[in-house]
């Protein structure tokens, strides 16, 4: 009986860590949403389910997923009425006063797209410029961000810009893992030190680097040596086979076996460090 | 005395010319600031008077123009005392008026960084989250750099994000380039359809593009198929040289000859496009 019991509570624990929450970022171009796109699928096909969150204004998650019309979903930050229905504020009107907790909890069953088992959620560009005020549309983002994050009971992989700075302390204790992607160059080294100093700003310990397009081990010891104090998940490495079936418009996912490998260790460590961290074990 | 003058004239013309104003955009990673800070070098080597604008934050265009001590050079985003004297509003503070029209023309000549003959103005992130309203400060930069491109009597190279929001109606009649750069890849074509697109909106006619990375003619072919109603002002190759320059840690600016020798051509294509344009051919 004993036995059972200790068994019932690995599993009850076994499906709270899978509620694993990882947020991606890193400098422009590095590969951010490609590796969104592949651990989504990866979680979705070792059966858990998944909600991703394209927060990159200069990415196309739904594109990098496969969804059939990406560009026909709209973006939240593009959804006026609603905005203004939650905050009390129309976006653009300067020098309003609006909710700085507006309601969300109903956004993502409603406005999630779905495909292929992955729900996505668009957030899309917040708006600026001299003539307007577009903070209520952020405070709206905001809200919701932290709402993806600290209720909803899925795998959540989000895809960030290069700034962290949409991660509030709050939210911050949520994420599981903030993965910065980089790749080998010196401004990339340079935006993932500076995304280094920003979680430990607001609390966020648990970060990790992902390393892409390595061609040879001279890359991979350029970027192991100038980031000595952070932990690797993997690097993946430049594959010309990616880039030819990208030009091609052919699906990305099983594009590359050498990428695939390393995706699953990416996968396996990712899962594996928060089985470790659980007091189960 | 005909001759004379009719030279005088053309010389005055050259003067005026000169001025140009080139924005440059694009993906995240494709080579924006690479391509910013050869051209600046470019214009300096030929004589004219150079200021540079660093108006992404994911970029570091100081330490790509070789500026000893580029972390040091203070954003105009984090000059929080000179926003509030500027607009009348406390960044961060919500529901505040602002002034729509602050006064920045004193702003360049004392706020710009200098080495080897380029002025550097770096814009900063605009802040945002749920707790704050940062319009004042979008405002204050939104109004600098309507007055960079509108006043300055210099060789303007703006070194900008993948979006042209920053681009107002009125100040983007003073561009006289805007430069999307794109490598082979399908995220990287449709932003730079999605750039002018939003070009077309705010009126901006002149829209080039440079293709950077490219390794062969069948990357060239995709760029070129993928884009057929856009100008090509050049295609830089990919040279492992530059990248391992850049691990190195040496100056980019003299790696590749190859390089070296496409920005001369892109360059002349820039300047003869704006002779060509002149009434006084």
């Amino acid at each position: 009986m004993l036995g059972t019991s200790i068994r019932e509570t690995q599993l009850c624990y076994a499906s709270i860590r899978f509620l694993m929450k990882i947020a991606i970022s890193g400098k422009g171009g590095v590969g951010k949403t490609l590796l969104a796109s592949l651990l989504s699928r990866k979680f979705i096909e070792a059966g858990y389910s998944v909600l991703a969150i394209d927060a990159d204004p200069d990415a196309n998650l739904a594109a990098n997923l496969g969804f059939p019309e990406p560009d026909n979903i709209i973006p939240i930050s593009e959804m006026d009425d609603l905005i203004e229905e939650r905050t009390g504020a129309r976006p653009g009107k300067s020098g309003s006063f609006f909710k700085l907790n507006p309601r969300v909890d109903d956004i993502p069953d409603r406005f999630a797209a779905e495909h292929d088992g992955i729900k996505l959620m668009v957030m899309g560009r917040i708006k600026r410029g001299g003539t307007g005020c577009y903070c209520a549309e952020g405070v709206l983002l905001q809200a919701l961000l932290s709402h993806l994050l600290l209720q909803r009971d899925e795998v959540v992989i989000l895809d960030m810009e290069a700034g962290i700075e949409h991660l509030a302390r709050g939210t911050a204790k949520a994420v599981d893992y903030l993965v910065v992607v980089v790749e080998p160059g010196r401004r990339s080294i340079e935006t993932t030190r500076r995304i280094q100093e920003l979680a430990k700003d607001i609390g966020l310990e648990k970060i990790a680097v992902v390393a892409n397009k390595v061609h040879n081990q001279s890359e991979k010891d350029f970027i192991t040596n100038n980031l000595p104090d952070m932990t690797f998940l993997g690097f993946i490495p430049y594959d010309q086979a990616l880039i030819d079936a990208d030009l091609a418009n052919l699906d990305i996912q099983g594009a590359s076996q050498l990428i695939a490998d390393e995706i699953s260790k990416i996968y396996e460590a990712l899962v594996s460090s928060v089985e470790t961290a659980s007091p189960a074990k």
